[in-house]
C-alpha cells in the first residue's frame, strides 16, 4: 500500500428511497439493507482497504452522522471524518477533501466513492482501482469508472467514450437522458454509467476546480491553513454557508478536457430503490425476496419483505409488493408504485412532521 | 345495589384467534382493541357496576392472568380473583366461582359473564339483567340471555325457546350448527344466540351441578371448608389436576329441566374474529377500519388495519385484507381467509416455537 494513496468516501447523503428502512437519522449508506452483517458504508471502507492504509482513509459525511460513522468504522480516527454543515451536492464535499489533503501530502493520490453502491466482483474491481491509481500518477487526468449497462435506465449519468482504449477519453456526460434516449446509448456500445468513483492525484483536481468552479476554489483555498486545526470547524461553516451547491459532474468532469474513462463490469449497483435490491437478492422458491427465517408467505409471490430484527410476519396472498416494517412504519406498496414512495413521505411529513422521515 | 348480588366474569380464556394482536400472554379479554382506552375485561366490569357492588365481583381467570385482572380493574381485591391452575372449559370455572361464593353467602345471586364480548346497548341490558335478578330471586330456576341472530352463525349456540313469553322455558341448545340448519334456525324465530351470560341463585345451579355433574358436585364440596382461607391454592390445584373438562352448557343446561332465556337485543357481539371486529368498527370514506391517525392508504379498500400506539402505516392497493402489526408479529392476510389464522400459528409455533404466539 502507498503511504500517498487516499480514499475519500461521501457519506453524507439523506436519501429517502429505501424509507421507512432509509431515515433522515439513519440513511441507507449506514443500512444492512442485505442482512450481511455489514452497512453500505462498511463493504465500502473494506472495498478498498486492501489498497488504501487506514489512516488514509477521509469520510466526509453530514455533521449528524459523525457518530454513525466512527461507529461503522472503527479503524478511523475522528480527526478523519470531515463534518459538512450543511449538504452541498458533491462539488462542495470533494473541495473539502481534496483541500484539506493539498496541505497534508500534496503528492496524494485520491479515490472517491459513493458509500451506498455495492460491488460484487471485489477483486476484478480492486484491479481496475490499482491500474487506475498507477495510471493517473504519471498522467495529468481525471479518470472516472464506467460501468457498462444492462438497461435503459433513466435515473443516471452517462459517459461516452471516445475511443476503444481501455482507458479512453471522454467525449461526453449526459445526466439522466430520457427513455428513448437511454435506449440508444445503450444500443450503440459507446456509453457507460457514471458510477460516481474517481481517481486522482489531487493536484490534477485542485487545479480543475480553480479552473472550473473559481469560486469554490476561491473559498476553500483561502482557508488552507485551517485544516486540520481548531479553526477548520468555523471556516467550512462558513464556506457552506456560502459556497453554491453542484455536483462534480456538472461542475467540473462535464467541462475539463482532460477526463478518461476505465469502464468494466465488476457487479455494480447502487441499490437505489426497493425494486434493485429485490433484482440483486436472493429468493425463494415464489421468487420472494426475504428473511432466512421468521417470514412465514402463503400464495404469496415475487414479494420484497424487510422486518425489524427478531420480528416475524404472515403474509398471505400478496403478489409483486414490497412489505418493508420498521420499529415505527410499515410500509406496503405495489413494486411497481415504488416511485410514489417520495409522494407517501411528503403527506407522512405534512401531517405528522419529521418524526417518521 | 344488593349486597347479596354477585358478578363471576370468566377471563380465563387463552384464544388466539384475534392472533398476532391476541397473545397466550395477554388474550383478548386484556385488549383495547377498539382504540377506547378501555379492555373488553374493562367494559365488562363497567357494565355490571351499577348493579352489583364492587365487593361482589369475582373474575375466575388463570393464574398468569391475575396480574392483568388487577391492572385493569383496580377497584376488585385480590381475594376476588379465584385463579384456575388450568383451563378445563366453563363447568369448573363455575363450580369454584358457585361453591366458594355458595360458603360465603348461601343467599348469594350470581350473574355469570363473558368477559371479552361487547354489548352496545348497555341500559337496556342493564334493565335485563335487574329484570332477571328478580325473576331469579323467586323462581328455582336457570336463566341464561339470548340474542336474537341477525345472521347464520356457525361458531355460536343456539338457545330454543318453547313459547312467547318475554321469559320462556327453553326447549332446546344445540351447538355450533351446519350452515343450513343455522338458516333454518335463523329464519324460524324460536331460535337465539346463546350469549354465555347466565343468571340464577348460587344454590340452584349448585342444585343443578349435583344433579348432572355429580362428580364435580362432590370435588367443589369435599373443599368447601378450604375457599378463603390457605388450604384454597392447594386443594383448588389438585381438583382442577383430576376433574374433567366440560362445558356449563353441556354439562348442566342442556340437560336441566328449568332453564329458561330472556332473548332480547342489545347490540351483543362476541367479536370472535378480525371480520366481526370490522363488521362492528366505524369505517373511512374506503370502507377501511383504521387508526383515526398515522395510516395512510391509497387504493386501499374494505381493510382492517390494526397497529401498535405510536406506529404509523402508509398502504397502497389492498382490498379486502386484514393488517394487524404489533411489536414483533406483522400479519397480512385477505379477510376472507381469516380463518386459516389457525393454520398460520400452528406454523410459527412449530418452526419457532411459543415466543409468538
Amino acid at each position: 500500500m502507498n503511504e500517498h494513496v487516499y480514499c475519500v468516501i461521501m457519506a453524507g447523503g439523506a436519501g429517502t428511497r429505501f424509507w421507512p428502512k432509509s431515515r433522515r437519522s439513519k440513511p441507507k449508506q449506514f443500512l444492512d439493507i442485505f442482512g450481511t452483517g455489514k452497512s453500505f458504508l462498511r463493504l465500502t471502507y473494506e472495498r478498498f482497504a486492501r489498497t488504501v492504509p487506514a489512516s488514509n482513509f477521509i469520510v466526509v459525511t453530514n455533521a449528524n452522522y459523525r457518530d454513525h460513522v466512527l461507529e461503522h468504522l472503527p479503524e478511523i480516527q475522528p480527526s478523519q471524518v470531515l463534518c459538512e454543515p450543511v449538504g452541498r451536492n458533491t462539488a462542495p464535499c470533494i473541495c473539502y477533501a481534496a483541500y484539506s489533503l493539498l496541505q497534508r501530502d500534496p503528492e496524494a493520490r485520491m479515490i472517491v466513492t459513493p458509500s451506498d453502491h455495492i460491488i460484487l466482483k471485489e477483486e476484478t474491481f480492486r484491479e481496475i482501482t490499482e491500474q487506475l491509481l498507477e495510471f493517473v500518477s504519471d498522467h495529468e487526468v481525471l479518470m472516472t469508472v464506467g460501468i457498462t449497462p444492462t438497461r435503459p435506465e433513466t435515473g443516471y449519468g452517462y459517459i461516452q467514450k471516445s475511443d476503444n482504449n481501455e482507458i479512453s477519453r471522454v467525449k461526453c456526460f449526459t445526466e439522466k437522458p430520457n427513455i428513448e434516449l437511454a435506449r440508444t446509448f445503450v444500443q450503440c456500445g459507446e456509453f457507460f454509467w457514471n458510477s460516481g468513483i474517481f481517481i486522482w492525484k489531487v493536484k490534477d483536481i485542485v487545479a480543475a476546480i480553480e479552473k472550473h468552479l473559481p469560486e469554490h476554489h476561491s473559498l476553500f483555498s483561502s482557508i488552507i491553513g485551517d485544516y486540520g486545526t481548531e479553526r477548520e470547524e468555523n471556516a467550512i461553516k462558513h464556506i457552506f454557508s456560502v459556497c453554491r451547491a453542484v455536483s462534480i459532474d456538472y461542475g467540473v468532469m462535464e467541462k475539463a478536457d482532460n477526463v478518461f474513462v476505465r469502464c468494466g463490469d465488476f457487479g455494480w449497483s447502487d441499490v437505489g430503490t426497493w425494486g434493485s435490491l429485490y433484482q440483486l437478492s436472493r429468493k425463494d422458491e415464489y421468487a420472494n425476496v426475504k428473511p432466512a427465517s421468521g417470514c412465514f408467505t402463503y400464495g404469496t409471490r415475487n414479494c420484497i419483505v424487510s422486518l425489524p430484527k427478531d420480528k416475524i410476519a404472515v403474509i398471505s396472498g400478496l403478489k409483486d409488493y414490497i412489505i418493508a416494517d420498521t420499529d415505527d412504519v410499515l410500509m406496503i406498496c405495489p413494486r411497481e408504485e415504488e416511485q410514489d414512495i417520495r409522494k407517501y413521505i411528503d403527506e407522512v411529513k405534512f401531517n405528522l412532521g419529521d418524526k417518521y422521515i
